[in-house]
């Protein structure tokens, strides 16, 4: 492979390897595996201080741009500022709410357990090897799990048994293995992760709610409640009471972010699919005539944000869902597009990274039904003219375009992104975050700690705190060499450090340090605070924000 | 009563009416009852648009005074800058993490049921009459629920007619309940909830942590594991991989805000003791010597925080613990301090607002002693000094002093500190909230709606936006007079408005109107920037947060 061509691969995230950057994660206090101290628990993750500051920053600026200045402050397909009002919901809502959406009944995958193990699986990551076509007899199946090496070659060494025999393997997935006649099959499947012969049961549905007993009984069934799946439904349940308490007028976008929780039977891939996960999502309602629109704004806009804060390239798409993709609520609408990131884990391919979703007046007109709560809008510029050349106004439900982003997939594709190896350099892991979103946002050194040098560091560290520390870390480090510190905030993916050297005394300069060219530039002392301003995209001074 | 008294009494919330809090809550979108048209769920409140912003400008200002400027950027006792990194930990872990902490087999309140209604309460908010003297036959009880007027009723209807036998009332609490002879009395006692004759069990102990089940088996026996009932642990159990993943050295804080559930029995006081809360919380890890130094330094500079904030007066205090009121990882500390504020449900009495903790090595040494995890920390600042000089170092589990602040505690604290009636105004209800804090900034209208005054107030709207749009609502609106829209600032809590009026066109001046006293002020359009910069404490521009 050629230098030109690693190069290439590199970017597009392909020869990254995601050992690498878990390691950087636990090694910089990015991300931890939560309750580490007692073995962990599948499918949970714990943010460490850089980690916690790295989500803070990218939830912040998710909620600066399309909430407080309505879209990033463009004007919408009508011409007009997009409006858009937050709400903070309970995670813990009456289940009504989730017989109402559909969760209770239909927010299910189908599973197979091995009968041996009692372990259970998504059908959709189990892939079958057989020996001989089907429907000759014997067959011999042996099953292993998507992505798990282990359970591959387990498979393929049982299989090499029978291949003596002649018998030549297939790989199967999901949707052949529902084709199949399951009974005829049942007593040759190996479960995946047993090293005895195990059988699969048939596909059957299984509920990804997490539940809990709400009150004094105790009683899982009388009081049962739900942890929220998605904080979409506690936008719609609270839509009327938005619309009464406020001047919104149609459109508009009810937003919030907050934890959401699914049971998946098999969390995977560092924090892509956890159990409990954090959302970013926008209800953009509006009159039925105007989803497209909306729904062609919202594509596009969100593409470009995310690309504002530092993805893009070829490893980010907008990929529009195939019809027999469509979730139910989706099907008579606009479409459903994903933005989707290469990680390296599904490189060549690609993972979602945020939603949008044409969802219809479905969700109303559920919680209406449900309900029994008048949850038409009244939208006094449409109708038929009356006398006095006013429109006399129109009752309808609203159609609602959904962007849904995934808070913790945005780090994870931030992380991937970002994550860069240049042998050339001394300490060859650098962590080329947007200096918008970087936790540390500048590191302040005295080249050696004497001769006034500290001093100066902490005078000019407390001055940029000041300045700039409710964007982010301001980091002051006075040990090792220069070229270790400044190693570290490579890794820790600090822009910006500045060293106070002999010079500085005399002259009160500093040496300016590039994280991503390593190039160093002298400035005056009393001018660092408005060149950090304009590399972090905040015009001027502010002590609050 | 004479004017001075009463506001007198209005300053220190004795005269504020719950009830009109929370109908102007309702009213103007601060908080929603959660699931509303489902006939809600008790014990859990939404946040509508104003609510969401408030609690989140006050969420930011803990995180960025407590956490990015280390208690807001002071010197601690040693001399030193406080210094405070923060996680965000999981609401859901390993369910070893509360054994260990105590929550599983302690955390717990004594609870009596009613045998006929099955209904759960609360031992310490059972309130007892009973007839005759104890001891005497036959003695009849009557249960009800404090602050429960309904139940009260019930039951001074029923000890009537036995107060014709010539019966007196008692009225007695749960420390008299708790020295009863339970099963003496059992048959005698009338449950709080039913028409009919009830019966009271004895007090027994009730876990407050909701349960959940992970994983695919559906078992609550193998797979149980519980929301988190405080965030603290979360900090505990990630204090090794924060030591080891930053340089932080001790004295140190790691903080989080984030979401804890209790399932309180008695949820009440609107959203003071409700199930799902949020917390922010510091874990401050110090050498043991050190307890008390840092005990004193953040109950002092916690009470100016808040006070920073806009409550204050006499109706905040700082209330040292007795005693007998010490939790049980405390008893050994330099004490327990709860900052208190007096909610219109409490005066003239206190409710706590933030606990200030000594918790000793407690925690630490029991996820020590239950993961086997070494938790203890290398100082190498301390310890005999060795043949060159140096200090040997000391190896010692830390002392934790905790700043534990509810967050929608200080949300309630704040609206009802801010909520004023002047009945000498239009529109008497009047939100005082500091700007730092309120969720609209500043709301700009055009006098009347033609003429180019709305180009011009547009032009405002987006230029205040882009500056401030990052630390809250702008609002600009033309409808109705220019008193009813003053007024609905002021029930909103926006601190300035700025119009637009025929003058306007011609000499470029505005008119500022100031919430808190009425007076409207003229200034030049293009000093309205910096004039909203200086009260809401941003030194300059900015346009980003």
């Amino acid at each position: 492979m050629t230098a030109t061509t690693a190069a290439a691969d590199a970017s597009t995230n392909q020869t990254k390897s995601m050992d690498d950057i878990m390691a950087l994660c636990k090694r910089r206090g990015f991300i931890f595996q939560a309750s580490e101290i007692y073995g962990g628990i599948n499918g949970f993750w714990d943010y460490g201080p850089l980690g916690a500051q790295l989500k803070k920053n990218l939830r912040d600026a998710w909620w600066q741009d399309c909430v407080m200045k309505g879209a990033g402050g463009q004007l919408g397909p009508n011409g007009k500022p997009v409006s858009i009002v937050p709400v903070d919901s309970c995670i813990i809502q009456n289940p009504k709410v989730w017989e109402a959406s559909g969760h209770v009944g239909g927010f299910n995958d189908p599973m197979v357990d091995c009968r041996e193990s009692k372990r259970r699986y998504r059908a959709d990551h189990v892939r079958v090897m057989f020996s001989g076509a089907s429907g000759t007899d014997p067959q011999r199946m042996f099953a292993f799990i998507e992505g798990d090496d282990d359970s591959r070659n387990q498979a393929l060494k049982k299989m090499q048994k029978y291949l003596k025999d002649g018998y030549e393997p297939h790989n199967v997935g999901y949707s052949d293995l529902m084709s199949f006649d399951w009974s005829a099959f049942a007593e040759r499947i190996v479960g995946p992760d047993v090293a005895t012969p195990g059988t699969l049961t048939p596909p059957r549905a299984f509920n990804l709610m997490f539940p809990t007993v709400i009150g004094a009984t105790g009683d899982i069934e009388d009081d049962k409640a739900y942890l929220r799946p998605e904080t979409a439904q506690g936008i719609f349940i609270n839509f009327k009471n938005v619309v009464d308490s406020t001047r919104v007028a149609l459109p508009f976008g009810i937003a919030q972010t907050g934890k959401a929780f699914r049971n998946e039977v098999t969390p995977r891939n560092f924090t892509f699919r956890s159990r409990e996960f954090e959302q970013m999502e926008i209800e953009f309602f509006c009159h039925p005539s105007e989803t497209k629109d909306w729904y062609d704004f919202w594509k596009k806009w969100r593409m470009q944000w995310w690309e504002s804060i530092g993805l893009g390239g070829d490893n980010l798409i907008l990929r529009e869902h195939d019809a027999d993709e469509l979730a139910h609520y989706a099907k008579e609408g606009a479409g459903t597009s994903d933005i989707e990131y290469r990680f390296p884990f599904t490189a060549p391919g690609y993972g979602e990274l945020e939603g949008i979703a044409d969802r219809t007046d479905f969700d109303l007109k559920q919680h209406k039904e449900h309900s029994g709560a008048k949850l038409e809008y009244f939208d006094t510029t449409r109708g038929e003219l009356a006398k006095n050349g006013q429109p006399k106004g129109e009752r309808y439900l609203p159609h609602v375009i959904e962007p849904s982003a995934g808070l913790d997939r945005g780090v994870l594709a931030i992380l991937c992104e970002s994550y860069t190896k240049d042998d050339s350099r001394p300490s060859p892991e650098i962590m080329k975050f947007h200096p918008r979103i970087a936790p540390i946002k500048a590191a302040v050194f005295p080249l050696v700690n004497k001769d006034g040098m500290p001093e100066m560091a902490t005078k000019l560290t407390l001055e940029l705190r000041q300045r700039f520390g409710h964007l982010g870390f301001i980091e002051s480090d006075a040990k090792q060499s220069i070229g270790k510190r400044y190693a570290r905030m490579d890794e820790a993916g600090c822009p910006f450090c500045f060293t106070i050297d002999g010079e500085s005394l005399t002259d009160q300069t500093v040496t300016m340090r590039d994280r991503d060219t390593g190039a160093q530039e002298r400035m005056a002392m009393d001018k660092v605070g408005d060149f950090l301003a304009g590399k972090l995209g905040v015009d001027s001074s502010s002590s609050l924000g």
